[in-house]
């Protein structure tokens, strides 16, 4: 297997790149990270470019070979390492590697999208019109959160009865504000969920690099109250 | 090979499934199309819902069971014909097979939840604020649009120099509105793409039952002018 080089920003969102190598870490994945500070713009640097021409976080480097997209990343990590059973195959039978696809599908495409114009609608695009697509988003965001809530009622992880890739890129997005948090923890099978895969040693480890951002220190006061 | 059951609507989400339907129909692929009326509301009766929570198209009945999520049906489709080589396995080298990822996971990321946004911003949200969402949409269209140009000056297809379910799901974007296929039609390597796209028996096949959207017939106006 190559040496990963994870090129991302603390709790952001290569931060479920950074957890999926953590996973993988005990059946000998080796990796080191390159910090890209979202804040100081450095996903916009020349040098950054050349790696991942679109300006975002996570890039991923398979030994020499950069590859970007979280869900792209993802699906390859699994690959190269199937006994971690990150991804749920068409030898486990069509149902359950059809409810994986869904599931991975539905994290990249609505809920992925929504995190990140929650969080960024006033930098993204202009600022007077910021609140106006927090509010068209707001809804999305629940009903997300209410979506995977249901889920949780049936099966342990959102994918089914053990954590896969769909899990490691969704479980972070509820970390990323406080406000987050406590709407997530509003739902029960979601909260439960989220303490169990926070129990994890991987995201101890992610923690233990990335730390907790302030805005999660004392999250049981949401600084957005919905 | 099962039978298919398309649950869609003309010219929305649904035709991708449909156009890659139609590409598999020479191999031997049989399908039905169940029309749900979108502008009636038929996404949301009980009877749809019991197929597909969410209340969206498209659905496809493998068989007899029904799979969501656009991306998910298309690569399902392509695992089941792995001779029309709709998809860029791994067996056919790392980067060629990552770089399929990227795209496609791009598409369903990036591309489709901007459509969805710019066309249905008065649907999905107040109506006060759908010209705000419009504006903070219309930067990241035509970003993509020019990444998919840069990407077709280098290649024939998005993700490669054969069609693969990313182009089959991309291409529909750009004639879902005549605005859109306007501005998709500024950029040079993306036209002559889109008429390489819509050349395919395949395309001839998908608009001879879905005809062609009352807003495209005359495209070379654009009843948005941006």
């Amino acid at each position: 297997m190559p040496h990963y080089t994870l090129y991302g920003f603390n709790n952001s969102a290569s931060t479920s790149i950074h957890w999926i190598l953590a996973e993988l870490a005990p059946l000998g994945a080796t990796y080191d990270i390159v910090d890209i500070n979202l804040r100081a713009g450095e996903q916009k640097a020349d040098s950054y470019l050349a790696l991942n021409a679109k300006g975002r976080v996570p890039t991923l480097k398979f030994g020499d070979k950069p590859v970007t997209e979280t869900g792209a990343i993802a699906a390859l990590l699994a690959e190269a390492y199937p006994d971690a059973k990150l991804a749920v195959t068409p030898a486990e039978g069509f149902d359950a590697h059809a409810f994986y696809l869904e599931t991975l599908v539905y994290v990249l495409n609505s809920h992925l999208p929504v995190m990140r114009d929650w969080m960024y609608a006033g930098k993204d695009g202009a600022e007077e019109h910021a609140h106006g697509v927090r509010l068209f988003t707001l809804p999305r965001l629940k009903a997300n959160f209410a979506f995977f809530d249901k889920q949780l009622g049936k099966t342990a992880f959102i994918a089914g009865d053990r954590p896969t890739i769909a899990d490691f890129i969704f479980a972070p997005t509820c970390t990323w504000a406080k406000g987050l948090d406590v709407i997530a923890a509003r739902y029960p099978n979601l909260k439960a969920y989220l303490a169990r895969m926070r129990a994890r040693d991987s995201w101890k480890a992610v923690l233990a690099r990335e730390g907790v951002d302030p805005q999660l220190a004392d999250w049981e006061k949401p600084y957005l109250e919905l």
